[in-house]
């Protein structure tokens, strides 16, 4: 694989009074462009933007966490797709030659993460929008690809406008709000899912106070949440994990809002590491759990969270994560990414269709169909 | 203040059978020597003895956590006042201003950190014993004074024992145990209090899996517990703090085991921040949470948790520990070094005196007096 093309942002001033983020992803050029991405593992020290030529850059950038953030994962893997396809076309391949590799790609990129739905979702849209064109030129038919990519992308948007539209209300003026990880414009092609919810409260002229886990081991939310926060002007605190539990009884935070990678059909959700935590100390502390997703984070194949895969990854993120060695060498480690939260602790799952208080099936089912 | 003397050894091996730890802490030479401790924020790359020669020596070393756990900052406190009476004795000064400075020494002491109350407690014990040798020469009362610093320091090292004795019979054979932070031989000048209870049970052919949060934002868990349990050959899984509901949902743990820094009279208990989320989930799993701590540990002269007083320490801990600065500039972060658990959360309070189990105002009062 070659690396991808990175051209480094000047670092961002966080106190800058106007949002200054470029676009957390954005497809270049035409049917032959590349998609250009943060590389979100140098924030907030620096901002590079990484271009993507290849799928195995692709792969690589979800795989390394560079993008991330259920949505964000899903837009990036349709591209993903169209770029797996150009060599194909530009070599004059056959429809059989364009629909073997197409197989071929989706395979590849669906192997990258295993936990966020969007980017099966959004693999099982590219295949359709290419099987509904298997009448059509190669070339045309990557145009349709991008297309379908594009829509993917704009779709998410719209839905990160309406989730924040919808959940606003939930949110109380002079309200703590607590999340976890990053739930932001960095995690989706828009304004973000649990953050746009903020955001859209904010913007209403609610005055809120964010507490942002920092989000272990990866860090997303000290690195990632606070840093969009402050861009954004909205006042943010910074506490461990660890302390959510003593901010609660501090009753420094009046609610928590989460995002979810992928929602069962019972309503068990799936999300980074901690958010199952939060809800079991948000319930006893009588505080409402709210998680923030688009419509697409729905699985209605799985009856229960049960089923949902969790991703473990490298040991070696919570062992050597932060420039040294923070445990002794050859110390055993455990690093699931996620973990799920029962229905029964979820006060109201956000969507851009509505809002399901109490989530059950017979309520997600009718808000979905 | 000059810098202590630092002493360099070796890292060292976490694969060696025997437990190669230099003492946590010990007094070297007569009266006129000094207290030599690792400096514990280096280890486990680095397992540096400090050689403090003035009070504000030790008075830093607490401070920074280069000797820290509860019953272990008592015994260093005590060696402290040793030294910051050394001065007055050696220029021949009177009793008066022998009692003068050790006013002003317990004083400086007693501001290094304020949640424990086992420094509270030496300081105290060293002012009885002050007392009681009036009628002594300086010189000769601080043979006193050195004398009940070691005797501080000797009954540590048995309610570390008694501890382990009195725990070990809770813990189940082909279990797994969370602990948080680290509570071992570095907290102590014995073996410790909750690890003591494992090292125990595990000498008594107990074979025990433990589960290590990395206890965030200092990783006394990820550096000291890891390391500790390692060397003695106790199998050990390291965690992020946010895992530990994870854990406990996935049946991986059946015990939860911590320390305590101060213990109201009605059995509520300051501890490392997470300790109070840890007990909710734990009683949400249904799984015993034990606290192990020396009586010294109890503080009835306060009637509940709520008197307790939480250290609030730098946010730099949280935005730029080890090595790089992983949040933006100027970020707010909110630190508390410690939270409390409510009594109704705790299975068991296990001492050197007994256990106390479903501890009460009663129970706790029968077993102290």
């Amino acid at each position: 694989m070659r690396p991808a093309d990175v051209v480094i942002m000047p670092a961002i001033d966080p106190n800058a009074t106007q949002p200054v983020v470029p676009p957390t992803l954005s497809w270049s050029g035409e049917t032959d462009g590349c998609l250009k991405l943060i590389d979100q593992t140098q924030l907030p020290a620096d901002c590079p933007i990484i271009e993507c030529r290849q799928v195995e850059q692709v792969w690589d950038a979800i795989r390394r966490l560079r993008v991330r953030g259920a949505p964000a994962i899903g837009v990036a893997a349709a591209y993903g797709v169209v770029l797996g396809l150009q060599a194909v076309v530009a070599a004059n391949g056959d429809n059989t030659a364009f629909d073997r590799r197409l197989d071929e790609v989706r395979a590849y990129l669906a192997s990258s993460r295993p936990t966020a739905v969007n980017l099966f979702a959004a693999l099982n849209r590219m295949r359709t929008a290419a099987d509904a064109s298997r009448d059509q030129t190669p070339h045309a038919r990557l145009e349709r690809l991008l297309d379908e990519a594009q829509q993917i992308e704009l779709e998410d948007q719209r839905m990160c406008a309406a989730i924040g539209n919808n959940g606003a209300p939930l949110l109380v003026d002079h309200q703590g709000v607590l999340t976890h990880c990053n739930t932001g414009a960095l995690a989706t092609a828009g304004m973000g899912t649990a953050l746009a919810v903020i955001f859209a409260a904010a913007a209403s002229g609610k005055r809120l106070h964010v507490y942002a886990d920092e989000t272990r081991p990866l860090l997303q939310g000290a690195r990632l949440t606070t840093w969009e926060l402050m861009q954004r002007g909205i006042p943010v605190t910074l506490i461990c994990d660890s302390a959510a539990a003593w901010v609660m009884k501090e009753k420094r935070v009046n609610a928590v809002i989460t995002g979810a990678d992928r929602i069962a059909a019972n309503g068990d959700a799936a999300n980074k590491i901690g958010t199952y935590a939060l809800a079991i100390l948000a319930a006893r502390h009588e505080i409402p759990f709210y998680v923030a997703a688009p419509s697409t984070t729905f699985d209605l194949s799985l009856a229960d969270g049960n089923s949902i895969p969790i991703e473990e990854r490298d040991p070696g993120e919570i062992t050597a994560g932060f420039g040294r060695k923070i445990a002794p060498a050859n110390v055993a480690a455990y690093n699931p990414a996620f973990d799920v939260t029962p229905a029964e602790y979820i006060t109201a799952i956000i969507t851009e269709r509505g809002v399901i208080e109490h989530p059950t099936r017979e309520r997600i089912r009718t808000l979905l169909h």
